[in-house]
């Protein structure tokens, strides 16, 4: 264990700085929780005005307590923090938990008052949780160093082999209490409040090395740090940890997705959804399913090659076909069901039927279903399924309680077997399970300096699309040959060489929607036609700068892609790729994983896009898919230029089998010009 | 109260054919369990072997028990079931429930002795509950005539005012159990094992005039009698009574939309749903939200005109994400969010802000999210919500508790407010609660004597495509101007009044694939065309027993839609409406009605439908919706013809608005023909 890692999660001596002797007061509340459930370290009360606090010696400043300190809570207002960080530093205190809101969630003021609290705590060697952070409790090592009021159950509290890191405090509570209910217990579970400078990600990558935890539970209302987490992730997954979340901000998915841009098309949980399979994060839709799936990852590997199919044993035939249901709707399968009813409900005859069920390779895991014995008699059908349990080798167990069965559960939790008191939860749990891989590992972007140049030699925030066809293709991204010239006499002197029929554009940074605004014409048959357009077109758009006209060859192919980049605020650079063109608006979103690509993560992109129209069905042609992971590949290296905020080819023209793609327009954009649009 | 409603529901003189004096077994437990709780009627065991019972006179038989008896509960094995229901018939009981397995559910032999069964029982003037049931349990009256396990609990079971009807015997268990440990109660619930006879729709039609119940709640496997379902939720909804359901079967939509067939395409569970929907009864995904969501339908009607929004007022900023979001996956938006965590969690401001966001005429529904005071201090932020209620007029309000905190659920359960442990029900709940609406009038099918006129001069099971357009032209549907010539030289005469250019068709019921077959030219220019296609046509079709070709003027329009109407085998008859063409596998499944439509439905299953590419997006022409929805009008008749079991148009072309819609293939399958195809 890290030093940090001890000062956070298993303090010894503890200063409560600005800690209360009114016991009805929340300031009071770390001291007494401390106490009540066993802290039997030092605990250092900060307060001018008290010698004793509820029986512990009392001093008026840090400066006056005695000893080392590891770990200080600082329960003063918020304008009395910054300097109550500056006494932690004169005492070289490694952590501050920071109570306190009134920082970056109240708007421009608080965010103000957190950069400087940070500042304090960086220049004085502190490590900060928080503000705005109701604290940590360590359920292990019995140090309840929070103010959270679930900490008025009566002690002791559960102790188990989960540790959970919530953005959310009150969650911390529910999660504790629903989990007590159950039987399920905790190692440790940590509140991080505004992250202003240790993080969910932080957090994760220290408890990948406690001893006390097997599966790490995250509730996150955002990602503030993609790349630390995939990291983190990995870490906790060498260390034999499985790493389960559930991410609010399912819904905005629905909202963004009717936007015909990339950096709304693909929604911001699209890209969640990515980043944490990528880094092998199980996502539970379910806020019960964060806390009943536990046990289904404790200790346990990714299903190598999942079959996606369950095999059901039931006492009651309703309860397993209200799994079996709500399963295939996530296209799992029930392999077999074995409906005990006739059968016997007998341990022994459970307990048989389960292991057989465990014996069947169409299936992934087993699920038992246990009817209203679950209620009255958990010694007889419950106790069927422990004794299986310790039989069935390394097949995931689930069991789903139809009745009301509080003490079957805690019977079946006490064993470490996944209980679920809900179908929905049940079948959250195992969609999750099976879908869980391996974090992937995190590609290198490669070379990008002939990228880089040609993005130096553009000028605006956006550039034009012979400036951004210029920086995709230094990539490596086919932009086909194409010509820029400056009027009409030049065109018809260089164009003949492209052969005609083709297309032209008017280049402009000022012109983002091209065919709107008249400056694209297509299928021009001769040298005629194209001086004869190019002369209107310079007429339409004389008021509009322009830097000059593109041409290039008609192309023709099997169909069209739509290829971007972005910066995700969450989850980092992403690559997306959907069906381009008007297929765009008809298809389902985008396809979405984390930049830069591996060549196998490519692959996978382009098999999960929706791309049903160069697939070959119905007797068309197939596209060249191939190259179009290769296209992703290129466009997915931009992860390594932090000027480009995002970039979009749409369409891109995809050819049959081994002719390749080619980008029929580009457009990159600059990262600061998308911060100012976003502010817009 | 009618006398079959009395004898099934408030029996006082129950006889139980095959009762033990063994505690121990199943036989013994209706006895059992009607004593335990409260029943004070008469009982009289029947038992060839016994003169006394668990305490009560014995009878050898049925003919020997003294005395009118309202209900017998047949517990004897399946083969001696039919003798039982004979001598039930020699007593005048009105009402016996089977209790034997082994009937309809085993297969055809089972099946076959289900059919005696009943035959026995409609000779004798028995009504039949079962075979396969459970039995009944009317909390309300304390007659728990069931052998079901969940009688071990300890009197008195709960009483409310929400009845449940169930195919599945052990959800009611698990139903009853789930909604005591929450203080929600029942009036009456009863399972409807095989439903030989008596099944949900004739349950429902009872209770519709059950004083008891205000709530109805349906646990659906399958629905063997939607016309009887729809009457019945109607009869409910004209008493005052909401009718809520849980159906199974949501999952194998996903599969059967892979398939370019209506009868597949149009997943059953869709046509559930529309079914449902014009019944007025409410639809609930989730299992404990079809539990907890009964109290949000407790004397109320359905909103006349949602916004789609409810007002959230919550003691923990996490707990209301929870709900807020799962609400946004439905589209349904928080017109606001107080975060009381700062103003004061005292019950009269939590009940001053629940009246207030009350007010807010954005939204439908007001939302209470308590957080750890729900838990430790029930008197506290829960009697708020208590305080509240009372003077929320008739918003409807729904409490999500994020601790586990089984007291304040059930003081706001005994206060007659929904109180959600999972923001996932909470979320489902308040969704059907929004989407509710009052059952839709049954439209008449009109006037379609010319169809079946047209459709008896018809030859095969699968009409051609000429029959099949003589039947829907009669309906209404636009067919168009086509012509029916036996051969080059009829073409070369007739088709020329047409005008050119023109599409041909090969006519027999033998060619169910046209194109693929050759069996289609189009755009011929002119006659020389037209007759060279026609010979080429002629040779190659040999072998195939043409009626002729018909030839069609070549039309153009918007684009094309699939209209289509089936019988679904627990829907019912239904009209399907989606993107025709190229585009039927792009776009989202279609939409669905139940058939025959009335005009305003016939417009919002225009509305519903997956057709952006006829609504005028992006600079296309808009298609004649009006006149799509009187096509949908005129194949939605086809449900008066029984004798056709699906029609098929695609493509339907659509035309500029004005313009009208034209059939340009037409399919009509009969009965007999489509169920032998499903047995293939």
């Amino acid at each position: 264990m890290t030093p940090l890692a001890r000062a956070l999660f298993t303090p010894r001596r503890i200063a409560l700085v600005g800690a209360s002797a009114d016991p009805s007061r929340l300031t009071a509340r770390a001291q007494i929780h401390l106490r009540r459930h066993g802290f039997d370290g030092t605990i250092l009360p900060i307060n001018p005005r008290a010698t004793e606090i509820l029986g512990e010696p009392a001093y008026p400043s840090l400066d006056d307590a005695p000893g080392p300190i590891d770990h200080a809570f600082i329960l003063l207002g918020a304008d009395r923090v910054e300097e109550a960080i500056a006494a932690c530093a004169r005492r070289r205190v490694p952590v501050a938990t920071v109570l306190a809101d009134g920082f970056a969630e109240t708007g421009a003021a608080g965010a103000a008052r957190q950069a400087r609290l940070l500042a304090a705590a960086r220049a004085g060697g502190v490590r900060l949780m928080g503000p705005n952070c109701i604290g940590m409790i360590n359920v292990t090592a019995r140090t309840a160093l929070s103010v959270n009021a679930v900490l008025a159950m009566e002690p002791p509290l559960p102790v188990g082999r989960t540790a959970v890191i919530s953005h959310s405090g009150s969650l911390i509570g529910a999660i504790l209490s629903r989990g007590a209910a159950r039987g399920l217990g905790y190692s440790v579970l940590a509140a991080t409040g505004n992250e202003a400078d240790l993080g969910a990600a932080d957090l994760l990558a220290l408890l990948a090395e406690d001893e006390a935890t097997d599966v790490i539970a995250l509730f996150l209302e955002t990602i503030r740090d993609p790349g630390g987490l995939r990291a983190a992730a990995g870490r906790a997954f060498a260390a034999g940890k499985a790493v389960i979340a559930y991410k609010l901000g399912r819904s905005a998915a629905g909202a963004a997705m009717a936007v015909s841009h990339t950096g709304a098309i693909a929604g911001a949980d699209a890209a969640v959804d990515a980043l944490l399979a990528a880094s092998g994060i199980a996502r539970l839709d379910s806020f019960e399913g964060l806390i009943e799936a536990a046990p289904l990852f404790a200790r346990a590997r990714p299903l190598p090659s999942p079959r996606r199919a369950v095999a059901v044993v039931t006492t009651t035939g309703g309860g397993a076909a209200l799994v079996v249901d709500r399963l295939g709707l996530d296209g799992i399968e029930a392999a077999e069901v074995r409906d005990m009813t006739l059968a016997g409900t007998e341990p022994d005859r459970i307990a048989a039927a389960l292991e057989q069920a465990a014996a069947d390779p169409r299936a992934d895991a087993v699920v038992a279903v246990i009817g209203s014995s679950a209620q009255f008699r958990p010694e007889d059908s419950v106790a069927g399924v422990l004794r299986a349990a310790a039989r069935l080798a390394d097949k995931p167990l689930a069991a789903f309680l139809a009745p009301d069965a509080p003490e079957s559960a805690r019977r079946l939790a006490a064993a470490g077997i996944a209980c679920f008191r809900t179908p929905e939860a049940a079948a959250d749990a195992l969609r999750a399970r099976l879908a869980w891989r391996a974090p992937r590992p995190i590609a290198e972007a490669g070379e990008v300096s002939a990228a880089r140049t040609a993005l130096a030699a553009a000028a605006g925030p956006v550039l034009d699309e012979a400036e951004a066809r210029a920086v995709l293709g230094a990539l490596g991204v086919p932009i086909g040959t194409t010509v820029l010239v400056a009027d009409a006499e030049q065109a018809r002197r260089i164009v003949p060489r492209l052969g005609f029929p083709v297309a032209l554009k008017a280049v402009s940074a000022a012109l983002p929607h091209k065919t709107e605004a008249g400056a694209v014409a297509l299928g021009l048959a001769d040298a005629e036609a194209l001086v004869a357009a190019l002369s209107a077109m310079a007429a339409r758009l004389a008021a509009i700068p322009l830097r000059g006209f593109l041409v290039a060859p008609m192309e023709t192919g099997v169909g069209e892609a739509l290829l971007g980049f972005r910066r995700d605020p969450q989850a980092g650079p992403v690559v997306v790729l959907g069906a381009g063109g008007v297929f765009a608006e008809l298809m389902p979103p985008p396809a979405i994983a984390p930049a830069p690509l591996t060549r196998a993560e490519a692959a996978a992109l382009v098999a999960a896009a929706p791309l049903a129209h160069l697939r070959g069905a119905r007797g068309r042609a197939r596209g060249d898919l191939a190259a179009l992971a290769e296209a992703a590949l290129a466009i997915s290296r931009l992860a390594a230029l932090d000027e480009v905020a995002e970039a979009e080819i749409n369409p891109l023209l995809v050819r049959p089998e081994g002719g390749g793609v080619v980008a029929l327009d580009a457009l990159v954009v600059r990262r600061a010009a998308s911060a100012s649009e976003e502010g817009a």
